[in-house]
């Protein structure tokens, strides 16, 4: 054992080592509960109850580091391969979203859309589930083929891979032309790329679209990457970049049973500045209620972001033929679509388009994403069913473990 | 009309008036479908359109404003009343979730708990619902007594003000003590006051608790405003706040069959600096993967939010009993809960303490509550009835409207 004396920082090579993070990641069965690895003390705890907290000696050999602290004698083993992993500054980043995480894209890198993977081999092999939402999770979409085109089969889509969001808009919802439409989506014409529910805090995460029944003709979907578009905003006008995290804007929807508002900016960023969520759907912005010396700005950003989601080569399109279902990432992707015709009595039922959506949390997809990857070639968990109910809304523990009323916190 | 040249700003009184911000307020059919209100042109729209648009004419008489543009002669007419209190600048802040615009509170002001209203006349009268969604809106907690002590009773209660929020630990989930409990929550043991599922992003919003059976002794809830938490550790520990804003941090939640990730700051904050949402349960927390030199900063803000947050003037102690539904907003207050004892046999049924709980959003919940605000004394809505299904989930326009296609940006 090296005693050099009572340190708070270990250094070990180029690995800086600060003692109290050293102690919050101790896995001792005093510190974590041996079958799980949860939490018996927590960060905030640590930090209270040792605030002088130090590396009294330490010895690394075997690849592992072995650390004794000061006040209490505490002795805590790292494998330095972890260490050199995840230690701070080594650019782990546990949970990270953001665009940095991602892979942003333009039309060049997916000519004929997002990833395509068929129903039946998603519902079969772990690997090819793990592929379409990987791409979700990656890319911000991917297409589920020869899902039947039934009415209904979005929710068991959605059932699949995490936990249906009910709305005001109920559970599924119906895109078609109707004959006294109350919305745009129900009519033929063209929208442009939007993210849907801005007025929403949180906004719907994930949205399914499955095809029904195509159009004749048009009616084609076009998708834009917002993290790529963010991005190419920021280098070519750094100035509305900033104006659009910056500000937080108003977002409204006032429908006869529902009522909604909120705050937020157009484009968010963590802590590093990479951009976690694209919010842009001009109808649900309401007049900026700003101070008037920055209205000049947000209008000019508006504007050139405006310009940047319409560039040509940021748009995918593709063509949802019936059994597609599309799946993205509301928070990131937008979707629109080209105009196309009503049939000839524009009812519906008379063999126009036909999509029908639901949303999802992206929490639940990530989840049973990292299920697969954690267990390997096991079979597909099924999240919603029995196992997953009546399960403790908490952090993990048992009556057994030790320390547990801090543990709690 | 004043005829003062084109102006990009209209001075009147000690109103300032963006020409650009006029236009998108305008409310003509030609700019908002007039049977609803809804956007036909929207922000950013306007703000494309017409890059150099200035107000040309104005008059302003018998409390209105009209104005005619450069440089294409539209005309719009505002109430000067309106103006005067959503003009930019004036201080309206359309959505705003804020602390801001919430009321904080501490022991002293809630010596009872929150604001409780009786099931019956909850369902029977709006201003008695009003009176609980309301106090969950403005104070983050409001109980509803006398809810029959059925299972399953919770969801009913989560049906009638929004929509239920599904996760991996199913629909409801009950806290009770278990004989081999694998969560702290299905235990006897105190718990210090948290937040529900930190790992989750977007968190669970609103949290219900619905009481079957008390404890015979001790089980007592306590709730603590994590608004008020925050603005105090501002007002002592600036450093302290700023850091836990700031810095984001890694949480996690590793299960059985669940794994759920996310990076978020401790206390968030909008644009003008006022809390927005409080994230705290130490054993989601994960040793902080951030730059060395801000680990020291990290550890010292979370011990000192830790100690703010045990203040015992900040804590409201009640005791829930049969029929109590506890309903607060999970990004804001924090709830915890006193140890008390297992029955003799510790068995579920056997007659100790049993609570049911469901997530729902709060945006359903802040919609029932506007609609009840703006239809008065109307029957109260069932969101979730047939009218509220197959509503398109975008904005709101008519195949009729005037230019749809700019509208549905």
């Amino acid at each position: 054992m090296n005693a050099a004396g009572p340190v708070t920082m270990l250094h070990l090579g180029d690995l800086a080592l600060p003692a109290i993070w050293l102690r919050d990641a101790c896995g001792c069965a005093e510190c974590r509960y041996p079958a799980t690895g949860q939490r018996l003390v927590g960060s905030a705890r640590v930090a209270r109850l040792y605030p002088d907290l130090a590396v009294e000696r330490h010895a690394a050999r075997d690849g592992r580091l072995t650390v004794v602290f000061a006040p209490d004698g505490h002795e805590s083993v790292f494998e330095l391969a972890w260490l050199e992993q995840h230690a701070p500054g080594r650019g782990a980043r546990l949970g990270d979203q953001s665009a940095q995480a991602r892979v942003a894209w333009t039309a060049t890198d997916l000519p004929v859309g997002p990833p395509r993977v068929a129903w039946d081999a998603y519902l079969r092999s772990p690997v090819a589930m793990a592929t379409a939402l990987g791409a979700v999770e990656k890319l911000g979409a991917a297409v589920i083929t020869e899902v039947p085109a039934r009415p209904g089969m979005v929710l068991t889509v959605g059932r699949s891979l995490g936990h249906v969001r009910v709305t005001n808009y109920g559970e599924l919802f119906d895109v078609r032309v109707e004959p006294d439409p109350e919305h745009l989506a129900y009519t033929g014409l063209a929208l442009a790329p939007h993210t849907d529910n801005p007025y929403r805090d949180p906004v719907p995460t994930v949205q399914l679209l499955h095809c029904l029944r195509a159009a004749g003709a048009g009616g084609d979907t076009t998708l834009v990457d917002g993290f790529a578009a963010a991005d190419r905003l920021r280098e070519t006008d750094r100035a509305a970049f900033d104006t659009l995290t910056q500000v937080w804007l108003p977002f409204s929807y006032d429908g006869p049973t529902s009522v909604l508002t909120c705050r937020a900016p157009v484009i968010s960023v963590d802590d590093e500045g990479a951009v976690t969520q694209v919010r842009w759907n001009d109808r649900g912005l309401q007049p900026p209620d700003v101070a008037p010396d920055r209205i000049g700005a947000v209008y000019r950003a508006l504007a050139a972001f405006g310009e940047v989601l319409d560039e040509a080569d940021l748009a995918v399109s593709l063509r949802l033929v019936p059994g597609d279902c599309l799946i993205f990432d509301n928070t990131r992707v937008l979707h629109g679509r080209s105009a196309y015709g009503p049939t000839a009595t524009g009812e519906p039922g008379s063999g126009g388009r036909h999509l029908q959506g639901c949303y999802v949390d992206m929490d639940g997809l990530r989840s049973t994403l990292e299920v697969l990857r954690r267990d390997g070639t096991r079979a597909v968990p099924t999240q919603a069913g029995p196992a997953g109910r009546g399960r403790a809304p908490r952090v993990v523990a048992t009556r057994a473990s030790a320390r547990p009323i801090a543990a709690a916190r």
